[in-house]
């Protein structure tokens, strides 16, 4: 232990101590320390950070400070690094620029850093984000497909912590979400109304179990059901996402696969807009005029839904305003402490009506 | 002036203060101030730094570890405040994932703030991101249209810093940008070997003097000029993207004007893939097909060009790899010190042909 931090403020290590009741060894091995949570008990920890706070001890050290104080530490916002280019950013972007535009410091900033998809954090957690090693960091945000080592490594250190996009089943996780499952079970609701009852879904790799793919898929089965339609089998196509260029060759197959079907379907929902805007530029560059033939359903809103030709109908996701009441959250947290189950806060989504959906051409021709 | 700092790694103020050959006030003023430049001369500053960095002081309080080693410190990503949803956030939000992508260390993060287009910096020094501030921060990228006091307010700093997308005439400034002019010039020069001599212009706001727009423009003319051609102002109309919705109303507008021409062009060029997109699917609800009728040309290369039907040709902007190379020149200035002059690094830009552009429709008539 160096000779920082035993005195600041007028306020002595000692002093601390014996506040706290606690040997003056775990006060500066509590101050000083970067894993602070495995040597020391909860308890101790939490009577010396009061005993801190009552003597009003101002280290000049951020980390320390941030320790004491965590209203005082940053933000971190984490990514999977694994995350593909293109229209995944600007998902991303999204949230944190609501994230950032909802702080109460318009001058203070948000660290933003990538979490490796393979590592083992518990095992590794010399290879935590340095933000968090160096505890200048004390509330943390992390968006996209989760690492569950990580999510446990944060929680262990016992910082305020929302996940969004995602929900886990873990004690003291709080995560917001688009409300998923209503997203799809509101699409083929919407789409039945317009008279369509062989409804093709294009979903996600098949075997992936991201809770976001789940709940859609929920959704789309929940929504035929209440419809009173059946789930056709031939109707629903998996797509790798992950792979370059969005997938788009896969996408193709997908729609020539769809379209190739002996009753073919009269609508298609695609899990997310850039999909849909590759399905509706094949199927038109094949002739197909949209929705006049076929209607393409998209999701997520995102910025190229609306310029697409013709404009996407589709799902909007609140993307910004999760970040923003991630930020709420984790303001909540510092004051009245982490949930003890996991809460999972679903926000509401809503159709967006442009061109590509009309009317069930079987129908259309009838009339 | 507190107790911390005075003796840290069994260094003391004074060793460095007889090191350095200055007094102990000058080496406590320097180390604890936030605003350490206006203080003390520039020289004082450097003896000091050199002094603490021989003696291999190792401060615990982070900032004044990162003053005196800026290797040490963080790198801020500063957008303006005044950004636009949508499209702009996927802009920035490639570079900053290039940056993020290219740091030595997959731990470390970027501080992500914002900056003000209002605030004048050099007069409100205390409105100036919290992470420059407190000093936590050593090397700054900054990208979006600039607001010239902060500029300046960093550079009197004397911190590693780089504008990316920008260019301004201060002395100690190294910005990267696409070579804007030669994308607009090589565009035109594309349009004219398809047959195109009617070539329209989308550009920003009439009276807007930002780096980007004029150096597209002046390209745009270049380019006309190379082909032997006329700069016919009844071809070019000013939009003002800065409007919500992309300023979607003013693109349809503007393009209701432009094929209303008593000589309708045979190919617009757009300043932004987003704009084509809406131009590109205006034309196509009012029965023109594309390129059959009229080709249509993007700049920037954004996802949703290779998604739109049909699918944008445009000119690739290398955002990621200019992030990438400010984290390198941030390094780079670490290492040897700012540049003298503005530096201006323009990275090479590349047409990507895809299908909205095709010969001229009067030529493919006579042929």
């Amino acid at each position: 232990m160096t000779a920082t931090n035993k005195k600041t403020g007028n306020i002595t290590m000692s002093q601390i101590s014996k506040a706290a009741g606690v040997s003056p060894s775990a006060v500066s091995a509590l101050l000083n320390d970067r894993d602070y949570g495995i040597r020391i008990s909860e308890k101790t920890r939490n009577r010396i950070m009061e005993a801190c706070r009552e003597l009003n001890y101002r280290p000049k050290n951020p980390a320390t400070l941030a320790r004491i104080y965590p209203a005082m530490g940053d933000i971190c916002f984490l990514i999977n690094s694994g995350v593909p280019g293109g229209a995944q950013h600007q998902y991303f972007g999204q949230m944190l620029s609501g994230a950032i535009a909802s702080l109460s410091d318009p001058t203070a900033h948000i660290a933003y850093s990538l979490f490796d998809p393979q590592i083992d954090y518990l095992k590794q957690p010399e290879s935590l984000p340095q933000s968090l090693r160096s505890g200048n960091v004390t509330k943390i945000i992390a968006a996209s497909t989760p690492n569950t080592s990580l999510v446990q490594a944060i929680l262990k250190r016992n910082l305020p912590f929302v996940y969004i996009g995602h929900h886990m089943d873990e004690a003291g996780l709080c995560s917001i979400v688009p409300d998923y499952a209503e997203a799809t079970r509101q699409s083929v609701k919407y789409l039945n109304s317009l008279g369509h009852t062989r409804i093709a879904y294009l979903t996600g790799p098949f075997g992936n179990s991201t809770y976001n793919l789940l709940e859609l898929q929920r959704g789309f089965v929940e929504g035929l059901r209440d419809c009173e339609l059946p789930v056709s089998p031939q109707y629903i196509y998996h797509c790798d996402f992950d792979q370059g260029n969005f997938g788009q060759e896969q996408l193709i197959e997908a729609t020539e696969h769809l379209i190739s079907q002996k009753q073919r379907p009269t609508a298609i929902m695609c899990f997310h807009d850039t999909a849909a805007t590759v399905v509706s530029s094949y199927l038109q560059s094949k002739g197909l005029k949209i929705p006049q033939d076929i209607s393409i359903m998209g999701c997520n809103d995102e910025p190229a839904a609306s310029t697409h030709h013709p404009a996407l109908t589709t799902v909007h996701f609140p993307l910004a305003e999760m970040g923003a009441q991630a930020v709420k959250e984790l303001e909540n947290q510092i004051l009245f402490g982490r949930p003890d189950k996991p809460v999972n806060i679903k926000l509401p989504v809503n159709i967006v009506e442009r061109q590509s959906c009309g009317p069930c051409p079987e129908l259309a021709g009838v009339l």
